[in-house]
């Protein structure tokens, strides 16, 4: 190829997306170097439907393919890019990893995720309105369910998942980063999830998160303190 | 142990879930015997609670343990019982199946079964009243989209992931087994969906999903008919 630049991977994104930044945060892991695209995928953009019909992001360019769907996206980097490791060996705990990135993007994204910043972030930038007070009201309170469990199971194990780093941290730290940019996580209700979180967030990989900017959406101080 | 029975594999399950019968599926194709325990989630049975926090089916009991979430167990599943294979070899080709299977658990399940089923169904079965008419036609109109984009990869493949059975059929399958025992898949829209169904319908895997009976919805004739 002539063009080089179409080597590079593209990961077109939304960064305040939990989908999206699970796999920002595997590629990163992986050292697999990747340029940004910012899609606006609510304007419908035909050039982006293009490429992916279901219209949502993150959608991956790599190998001169276009990938859709966040956790198969992370598995086939999984597969292609084996180390670091994301993914135990033996089939039980690879089970634990999978659940819980499934408890993170489908249950806790639809209690807390949804209700919150998509009520507060996602509907202004869309122009759909102001936020639903119920909505909120009922993802503030779920949060604190959603904290009690990672506090329970952090403090039986080193990660969520078990002894070492995983998707599933990267999925829990996806949604949780997204909620602390909007200071939706209370990170004093559990010693055990703050060190956690404290852990992953000085991870190099996780340094093009922090750096995120959201025009309309200041980023409060503590957000990319590592010390917060 | 001395109780034999807790040895055998217990699915809780409730007959029409389209993510009970994608495990049902994967089970019985892999000859893993397996009872089937009915479950009124909508209820919420203490014991069933204490068993699966999420308070969703289906769970899985095996090998001394509890597992929910259908995608993660059907991945365990072929990772302890490797033959038949429902998953390719090559990266790309899992990433393919993956993909279809989210296609089909999250985008066609909320675009068409939950609009469909869950109206039809769920409500009369959880007392919740009647169908919104909305959401039923809203259903009715997306899966035609849906069975032609299905028609779009079979005509292009034997099956939907590639040349080889995989779980992406078993999901499909699911989805479309359950809307079919309400009649609500149009089974003439596209030869190569039929025909589809048809080899997937006379596996033996399927044997036990054509046997549900749901008391208030009689199985139509067509529903476990071979040559429909």
């Amino acid at each position: 190829m002539t063009d080089t630049s179409s080597d590079t991977p593209r990961l077109y994104h939304v960064p305040l997306s939990p989908f999206c930044r699970k796999v920002r945060l595997c590629l990163a892991e992986k050292r697999i170097e990747v340029e940004l695209a910012e899609v606006r995928y609510w304007e419908a953009d035909g050039d982006f439907l293009r490429r992916n019909p279901a219209g949502k992001v993150p959608v991956l360019r790599i190998n001169g393919r276009f990938m859709a769907e966040s956790t198969p996206i992370c598995e086939y980097l999984e597969e292609t890019h084996p180390s670091p490791p994301l993914m135990p060996e033996d089939a039980e705990s690879r089970y634990e990893v999978r659940r819980l990135v499934s408890w993170f993007d489908d249950k806790f994204h639809n209690e807390v995720t949804s209700k919150l910043l998509y009520e507060r972030v996602n509907k202004k930038l869309m122009k759909q309105g102001f936020p639903d007070s119920g909505n909120v009201k009922a993802g503030a309170r779920a949060i604190k369910y959603h904290l009690d469990y990672m506090a329970w199971l952090l403090e039986r194990r080193r990660w969520l998942a078990g002894d070492n780093m995983t998707l599933a941290d990267f999925a829990a730290a996806a949604h949780l980063s997204a909620l602390d940019y909007i200071s939706d996580v209370d990170w004093n209700r559990s010693d055990a999830v703050k060190d956690w979180y404290a852990k992953i967030k000085s991870r190099p990989a996780f340094r093009r998160i922090l750096a995120d900017q959201v025009p309309g959406f200041p980023q409060p101080a503590h957000y990319a303190d590592l010390d917060f």
